[in-house]
């Protein structure tokens, strides 16, 4: 028994806050996320509602926790920024959020992942078969919340709608371009940056700018200047997912180095490969030419980024893109509640925990 | 050696020739769709172009058959049957094919099929997760060809994107039910006649509809008409195909009860499992509860659909449906060459041998 009086000493960082910007979004999004499926009585949607967090795999409600909504939140406050009201960007908001989530169960079955957030993946319950078929379900359910626009004019409807083709066809593209790196030990910095700029920050990137596009009326420079500042962002969130996949896992009781252990090309990985030199090169040669990573080996790895500065010269291309966003940010005549909070949720990807 | 003055005697019946209307729209047709391609330099492109038969595996580029391009035919058709220029519908017909392949590449993944057309299928040669992505990289393709409707009027490009996603949602639906319904020997008729609907109807009935909006320049009873119709030709090219699947494999070198073989759920098959009675639908449950299906009782259930008359009750099926949409075209004030080249295209689908 310890004694309640004097806290037992914690070796756990301080914990960073979700800042309120999400909160205050939440219930929206999340109604606007479950109407699209509400009514829908095929039993295949049933898998859905399992994937987005509403429902157990045998299609009890369930009320546990369903992950941040970065994307309808990123477009909601673009909106806002810009001088719009953020219900009239809920149906682009929807859309990103399930396509997003359209590819994520793709790429379980790509990558044969068989839990996410720690639940199992949809085709490890449903099958291969029906998974691929829900992930593309879920892909034209977000384009019918899309065609709801409509409601803000044709013209803005349209514009939007080409644009969320053209972030789909990218996202699609880089994680093309991700299975086509699987394995390769000789993937530079600069093309895994080029691949994740399409696998993940097309969408944070359509999220903002499709934001501002229904907020404005149509597009101009502050529709631009905010649509490079999504880029920034999906840059920062990416790099910070990879920092958090080899050095995150204390927080979440994961051991340091998951993302070595599943081979996985990131950030930090690619460093290291692209940057090691001689014996140490050869050496990560050999571990990652073998099928899996022993524990030992790990640690050599681990070790080599350690003498490398891997994880601050990650966590420095991250600050750069920050600094360049939070200046554009200044430069945009946004309105003051709005800048404030995009400076919150910046600060917040740069250094988030989970 | 054989006598060149008398022709060998034949048991091939007279061979039913595609309609001309398929000849008048190939080539803008071809065009069109190779366009959507032509500038695309990631891998993953040369599997589409080899899927579309334009390239073999290695990227040479290939000069076979293409296919007969049904869909976008319709389309183009529909478009000049309400006095529309065909080019203007070619964004929408090429949207249409690329779902119609993007739909044919995850369904070869979903049923294990190895080869079409005589062709190793696109994840037999890429793998599953390239297969997975690339069907998707060609319906978000399909999506940005209809985006070029803008140039009609963005109502109308509003309207026809509206209508594409609710086509392709039903196709996946139609997917996910014959998915959902492989292994069962209880499908009613009318359960699968409601699959096919969605799964095969939805496009064509689309192809047709949105060739009349395009080519009126918006909805109206012409489009109505020309849309019940277009659901017609759909219900009757699939009753034809099934019909083929079990006695049309002589015409093409291919034993009688390809489809049985398979174990295939199609519309002989199901009424030949609902109708049989007694005995015969003890061995019918018996035959098809086994993994794989003897030679020996591909004969017997051949022969039991002799005796419930099964092929000529599926032609029926096909030729109520193509009395009503016969009257219907003739209810309609279409051009009169665009009403004889529809009534050619719907005896063609009536009848056709590939």
């Amino acid at each position: 028994m310890t004694d309640s009086s004097t806290p037992p000493p914690t070796d756990n960082p301080v914990v960073v806050e979700l800042p309120p910007v999400f909160a205050r979004h939440q219930a929206a999004v999340g109604a606007a996320l479950r109407a699209e499926l509400e009514s829908k009585t095929l039993p295949i949607y049933d898998s859905l509602r399992y994937y987005m967090g509403w429902a157990d795999a045998n299609g009890t409600r369930r009320h546990g926790p369903e992950g941040k909504r970065l994307r309808p939140t990123l477009c909601l406050l673009a909106c806002e920024a810009v001088g719009g009201e953020p219900a009239d960007a809920l149906p682009v908001a929807v859309a990103i959020e399930l396509a997003h989530n359209f590819s994520l169960i793709h790429d379980d079955i790509e990558d044969g992942d068989r839990t996410r957030h720690h639940r199992p993946t949809l085709w490890v319950i449903w099958g291969e078969a029906t998974a691929i078929v829900a992930g593309n379900n879920l892909l034209a359910i977000g384009d019918m919340a899309a065609h709801r626009l409509r409601a803000a004019g044709a013209d803005t409807a349209v514009a939007a709608g080409h644009i969320l083709t053209e972030r789909y066809l990218s996202m699609m593209e880089g994680q093309y371009l991700d299975i086509a790196y699987e394995g390769r030990t000789d993937v530079t910095v600069d093309e895994y940056l080029a691949m994740i700029e399409r696998k993940t920050g097309a969408l944070i990137e359509g999220a903002v700018e499709l934001g501002a596009l229904v907020g404005a009326g149509g597009s101009g420079d502050v529709v631009d200047g905010l649509r490079a500042v999504g880029d920034d962002l999906g840059r920062i969130f990416q790099i910070r997912d990879d920092v958090l996949g080899i050095w995150g896992g204390p927080a979440l009781g994961k051991p340091i180095g998951a993302d070595i252990t599943r081979k996985k090309n990131s950030l930090p990985v690619v460093h290291v490969l692209e940057h090691a030199r001689d014996a140490e090169k050869r050496e990560l040669q050999r571990i990652y030419a073998g099928d899996e990573i022993a524990a030992s080996d790990v640690e050599r790895v681990l070790e080599m980024m350690d003498g490398l500065g891997t994880q601050s010269w990650c966590q420095d291309q991250a600050a750069a893109r920050w600094d360049r966003a939070r200046a554009r940010l200044a430069s945009l005549k946004l309105s003051t509640d709005a800048a404030r909070e995009f400076l919150e949720l910046g600060e917040y990807l740069l250094v988030r925990e989970v």
